[in-house]
């Protein structure tokens, strides 16, 4: 793999995908000053890049402040046509929701973090989970990358407990990496792994990892819910055992 | 806004984005030869755009084809995100699949074309419509672009209908622009836009335009279902009206 210092390396491409990745929900917006003090631009390369995503259509403006277009999501539409996200996983993790009446979703490892890729909403409720197609969430403290690092060749498993962020989120949130690799040794034995209120009080989740039938790990699904109205062993048995069956369905419409 | 021949206009930003753009389902991989042939570019700024991808961590590479990897959803969560996508949208498009038991969709405006920004599946039948979010449809031969095109201001509407691609893709798809005029017209009267057989034989949709309350188009929802199973008339009337309250609550959330 060539090094970023290399003149290979397009630094325009890569500073134009890094103001598109920018904007969330606490930044919907910015100026071209704002983009420059943000990524250490000059005033002129922020004012050149912002300006070829608005030609280009990424990009729209109101009163000065650049805020994402709808065109943005052509660059993940591959991502999710070819995985077979629309027509396969929705509609299998559909089934999840029906059996359990709970919100389900299906995420990947990317880097050091996981992203989900698909998310069928159970029944509204007032309390309700506001994970969509491309939130990011943490790989330790979460079921879910707990999930995913139990089936991960095991260097990779091992570099990624090292490595991971890891944040202090809620005062329950596992601080400790020795004891995260104790907690994906017992997922990988029990074939989910559980977190509760590591993320956000209140917040239980289960998770079980999707495997191929040759053994390449594809991703992992899982169920969040209120801690208050669903108890732990509701979760470890028929939420768990839900989300296996699941994993089977996609690992065989997948792999 | 600046020209594209413009210096301002950066180049390798505008064909970086290109490439991620350009992989779908038919498309799942490309190797830098052949993304030289597509794009017309020569062989080294097709690798200089590739292998910054790469690094940046875009694109991965086996047995010398590239494909993306879930990093590319980064790019379109913003969007997701700060439109409420979520937290908003999704649980208020579930209630209609709650009511009707049929998927439904949201879409908006991109240039000429419908993109599905939310999607709730209703439960699997055999027959099951593969929209994700990031999904692509013609604006003038279905429900939701003519949804969309019954609010739009007057002269936008005009234009659109002029100049948006007009493809024969059934021998039903409508290839009149004036009629297609008309069906809009009709659509704003009735407040639901309807089609059949256009796009696919054997697929029909109804579509509501959700407006705010300063009268400004969010985007449109839509039923699709296989019209041997649903009749006509029940999509004009009960799906019609599901999807129109449906519309009022998220003008009232997103307004």
């Amino acid at each position: 793999m060539p090094d970023p210092d290399d003149k290979e390396f397009a630094k325009t491409l890569a500073k134009g995908l890094e103001v598109l990745a920018a904007f969330d929900r606490e930044t919907p917006g910015m100026t071209i000053s704002e983009v420059a003090n943000r990524f250490g631009f000059n005033r002129a390369v922020a004012r050149r890049i912002v300006r070829t995503l608005e030609i280009l259509g990424y990009l729209k403006q109101e009163r000065r402040v650049y805020s994402l277009t709808p065109r943005v999501l052509r660059l993940g539409y591959g991502y999710l046509a070819s995985n077979k996200v629309g027509n396969v996983i929705h509609p299998i993790l559909k089934q999840v929701t029906a059996e359990i009446d709970e919100p389900c979703s299906m995420g990947v490892l990317d880097g050091n973090e996981v992203v989900y890729v698909a998310h069928s909403p159970g029944e509204q409720r007032h309390f309700s989970v506001g994970l969509t197609v491309g939130s990011r969430l943490p790989l330790l403290t979460t079921a879910t990358g707990r999930a995913l690092l139990s089936r991960l060749p095991e260097d990779h498993t091992k570099s990624l407990i090292q490595e991971a962020p890891l944040d202090r989120e809620t005062p329950k949130t596992e601080m400790n990496r020795e004891r995260i690799t104790t907690l994906i040794t017992e997922a990988r034995q029990q074939g989910y792994a559980y977190a509760e209120d590591e993320v956000e009080i209140g917040l239980a989740s289960v998770a079980v990892p999707v495997v191929s039938a040759a053994g390449v790990l594809i991703g992992a699904i899982n169920v969040v819910v209120n801690n208050g109205r669903v108890d732990e062993s509701t979760l470890r048995s028929d939420y768990a055992g839900s989300l296996k069956r699941c994993a089977v369905h996609l690992a065989a419409a997948l792999g």
